[in-house]
């Protein structure tokens, strides 16, 4: 199989080497050509070699496609994240080692099945939202659709290497942005997890109190999937915490028809003069409103407070905790310049800084818990990497507007694609919530993405249908009824109260009998199944939260039970029977074929 | 009613409120009176006069004791937490200010109708677990069963008057211990909350991103009704957090007969010379292991280190921020020394010592989750008034070898009496585990404080019983079975599979016949009514947590249901039903009266 029909999306390539019409082997060969294209984009630090690909290629000759959910899915790993035998850089030579073992993150992916084939360029210890901070010998990484704009950063090669298609997903991290400003560059999603979901075990740290791993890939679907696997609990890993969000195997499922989300007032969004982007983001939030959402604004102050808590406070000692012992001439001069503010920043100072973000962090929950979740832009514009040289440090600083508070507040967020620019340069929305919520921001961007139907990254493949069910499916029981439990009768409200909904109004099959019990109020009917001599019953199938059912059957009082009731359609369900003992007091109704035509 | 006989617990005192016997306005009056007794004690820093308590009490007019849970119940109030136009001086006359408006956990407690009578001694600034560091003006707080003794500090006098039976509960502060060591040599409950449930807003700051505020009372069912009261999430404080603890509402309720419980190792614990805490503290472990609980002892040294950096590390830095202002020539030396060490701490050294509390805290996470709590002394030993004076760094810091770690590794602990020395000084255990395990503890130190049956404080008072239900009662539903689900039959494993227990082995009452039906494997039977020509039938009933009752009545195919059974002891019972219709295909085995005498 010629791969340029391939969108390499997760799926496509396990359906293709299930049918056999492609080889992981083959797939990785096409990969490693097509990669040469783009050796201008300066996406690697280190790209792996056939031979030091073939292991992994190797292990998988003991497995099937359907034994390992990343089968021979190709990944890259942004380059302050170790893979064993291969050199971690962050971008300094002088930091560079040669790890023998690989992150915790990397070694869930490779067991998993996924072949790494490279190390990707970022900005100097992921110090960046620009992807041109990285010293010449590996070159500013330039965007994946117009090579004279930046890439966005810190994790640069690893957003450009999805885009392109060299890779289905990758890793990068981000601390203040780096995992969702190159996702909105070029036109890739990108999840910056909850922190402490995805270990760091094996990371260079940034900002080690905050630092994310963060996942690449074209659709919310692969998110997702890649995101069930790398979040391993790692208690090796100080910060590390176990997933508590119960919705996390429900991806897709959204729980109710319509959601709220809100974005910052008028005047607190920036958009830097990029009047596109604007207008961009604002239909945005029309066509989530189309798809059910209800739009509020809020006031973004608390957020922004936090993010300039971030850069202008002493959390900048952690990065310098992190590059002690190297030389700061081996630094490029804008890391180095920024690495050495706040030198005399004191523990006293540090505590202040730190109530004063718990100050925000409690102010944004109320408004956190309001929404189904926050949108904003990923960033308000795009820059050239010319312009960006000329102003390396304001404009780095605009593109971290929406996304510097992220981790400070405890939040996870999903960037997303939202549109193209007229110069065909996309721009993207993130939506975010508190922690742990995960896997329901990556359903809610999975709706966003079906409707706006956009290509993949760089190329002209079209968007997948979705494995993910976008309907509002709980966990739920169907009930047939009959009686006083249909709806607007006396005993309807015991399936309302407890959250019941009407399925539809239909007949049972024609093997029924319908009696009228003595007794009431309330009064009740008795459906006694009679293949002889029966008729269709009106009836109604509501379904029912399961956690609700047991308390619903424990108040049903005898004669009446519920067992399996066969509907028109000739299936069972399970519904209210009736025991025979009470039938000789009983009125036989059946000639009323419900019980809304018997008058009490 | 004569107060002497009153043991000043909740309940005693709002029964003799509702019968009449006492008059909140006479309990004032008579404790005012008592106070006077334990003048020497110096437990107060501000004692209310009558004129000052005279609005809290006429405020109840309005009320009866069924309508306020705290009404008329006295209270007293560290003197680093504000009460409304009283000063506030965390024993130190510089710091001293008058408030406004009362602490939020203060106004709660107000509003239920508690009366404060007064603003407690303490170690000044809550610095100190020996209550003995107090200027002059107010000197140190005695112990309330000998007062050559120490009271526990830093809440000394929050703790000696509930002891001393001047107040029903009190509220301190506990950073590093200053709730729990108090309550251990008085002989009372003191509750550590679970970070952030009881609001600091109000608070005279130690070190602000652990503070606690903590409850002392005679009883952990006082405790509880208090700590249910206190907890109200406040969003002004930054630290406070909801109470996620879904098992808030069942304090007494203990979920399994049997418990897990560890302490440490043997060369961990440090008795520091008292050979009779040591003796009594192996006493509690078989005393809790009699209640049903299995023993086990774990390393301890991950919590050792997080406490060693409380004192040694950058936290200090908190508590010099919170006393910034006040002159060190204004404090007591030992005081202002502590305040001066640690003064050059960059925010480079406070990150490292916050990564390895980290480390630390990620490390005990697995102890935590296995056991339901881990068990230690309060204290090692108790000390004189004049040996901490000849030694006041270390044997202070002796006191905390079990307490200091709490707050930084975000638990929660009950310390609870657990006994007498031949000295008739007490001794105590603290009872701890993971954060908004609160309500269990107080469970899990009730079950243990009914076992003792100790006298109540510093009195001669016994305990009266507790209002708790100490038996494992779960949501749970009872279902009758009579055929395949019935013990050790092919379909039981539905039941214990979701949790199921059988509860007994009875019949049903005389109306009803059973038949095999027609089909199966798996061969069921139907018990079908019959008032006319029934006889009892062998039956089990069967518990099964609610939750699981909606999946497995989904399961039951027809003819059969799940409807009333009526039982020999003429009660109706969800249970099994069956439809009539199959009966004609069925052979009738009523004869056998019961499923297990039907050979198939």
């Amino acid at each position: 199989m010629d791969i340029t029909t391939l969108d390499m999306t997760i799926p496509r390539i396990l359906h293709a080497y299930r049918d056999k019409s492609l080889s992981p082997e083959s797939l990785i060969d096409q990969l490693l050509l097509r990669s040469k294209n783009y050796d201008d984009h300066n996406i690697w630090i280190t790209q792996l070699s056939k031979q030091q690909i073939q292991p992994y290629l190797d292990r998988l000759e003991k497995f099937t496609p359907d034994e390992l959910p990343l089968y021979g899915i190709p990944f890259a790993i942004k380059d302050n994240i170790d893979l064993a035998n291969i050199p971690t850089t962050a971008a300094c030579a002088d930091l560079a080692y040669t790890p023998n073992k690989h992150a915790h993150v990397v070694e869930c992916l490779i067991k998993a099945g996924a072949i790494p084939i490279g190390k990707t360029n970022l900005d100097q210890f992921a110090t960046g939202l620009v992807g041109v901070r990285s010293p010449e010998s590996w070159g500013a990484c330039k965007n994946s659709i117009d090579p004279d704009y930046i890439s966005g950063g810190s994790s640069a090669g690893s957003a450009v290497a999805v885009a392109l298609g060299l890779v289905s997903f990758s890793l990068g991290t981000d601390t203040a942005g780096s995992g969702r400003v190159p996702a909105a560059f070029n036109n890739i999603v990108g999840l910056k997890p909850s922190k402490g979901l995805l270990s760091t075990q094996g990371v260079v740290p940034a900002c080690r109190s905050i630092d994310c791993v963060s996942i690449f890939s074209l659709t919310t679907d692969d998110t997702n999937h890649v995101f069930e696997i790398a979040a391993d609990f790692d208690s090796t890993d100080a910060y590390a915490r176990p997933n508590i969000d119960t919705n996390r195997k429900n991806y897709g499922i959204l729980p109710q028809q319509s959601f709220r989300f809100a974005t910052p007032k008028e005047e607190q969004l920036k958009f830097f003069g990029n009047a596109e982007i604007e207008t961009g983001f604002k239909q945005t939030i029309q066509q989530l409103e189309q798809l059910g959402g209800q739009h509020e604004t809020i006031d973004f102050s608390p957020f922004l407070s936090a993010a300039r808590l971030l850069y202008e406070g002493p959390w900048v000692a952690e990065r310098r905790i992190a590059t002690k012992g190297v030389d700061p001439t081996a630094m490029l001069p804008v890391i180095a310049d920024i690495l050495s503010t706040q030198k005399t920043a004191s523990a006293d100072d540090l505590f202040k800084a730190q109530y004063a973000l718990q100050a925000c962090y409690q102010q944004v929950q109320p408004i956190l818990v309001e929404y189904d979740f926050i949108l904003t832009p990923t960033t308000g514009t795009i820059y050239t990497i010319e312009q960006v040289q000329h102003d390396p440090i304001k404009l780095n600083s605009n593109l971290g507007y929406y996304t510097n508070f992220m981790n400070l507040l405890d939040c996870s967020a999903v960037a997303t694609p939202a549109g193209f620019m007229d110069n065909n340069l996309p721009y993207g929305v993130t939506l975010f919530s508190r922690a742990f919520s995960d896997t329901r921001l990556l359903s809610f961007a999975n709706l966003l993405q079906q409707k706006l139907n956009l290509t993949l990254g760089a190329s002209t493949h079209t968007l997948p249908a979705s494995i993910a069910k976008d309907a509002g499916v709980m966990d739920s029981v169907e009930i047939v009824v009959c009686g006083a439990h249909l709806e607007g009768l006396p005993l309807n409200w015991q399936l309302t109260e407890r959250g019941g909904k009407l399925v539809k109004k239909t007949q049972s099959s024609a093997n029924y009998r319908l009696y009228a019990l003595a007794g009431g109020p309330p009064f009740r009917p008795g459906m006694v199944r009679d293949e002889d001599n029966g008729t269709p019953i009106e009836v109604e199938v509501w379904s029912l939260p399961t956690k609700q059912f047991g308390s619903f059957v424990a108040g049903i009082p005898a004669p009446l039970g519920i067992g399996k009731v066969e509907l028109k359609d000739n299936r069972w369900y399970t519904g209210f029977i009736c025991e025979p003992y009470v039938l000789n007091t009983a009125i036989d109704i059946t000639h009323l074929r419900g019980w809304r035509n018997h008058k009490i």
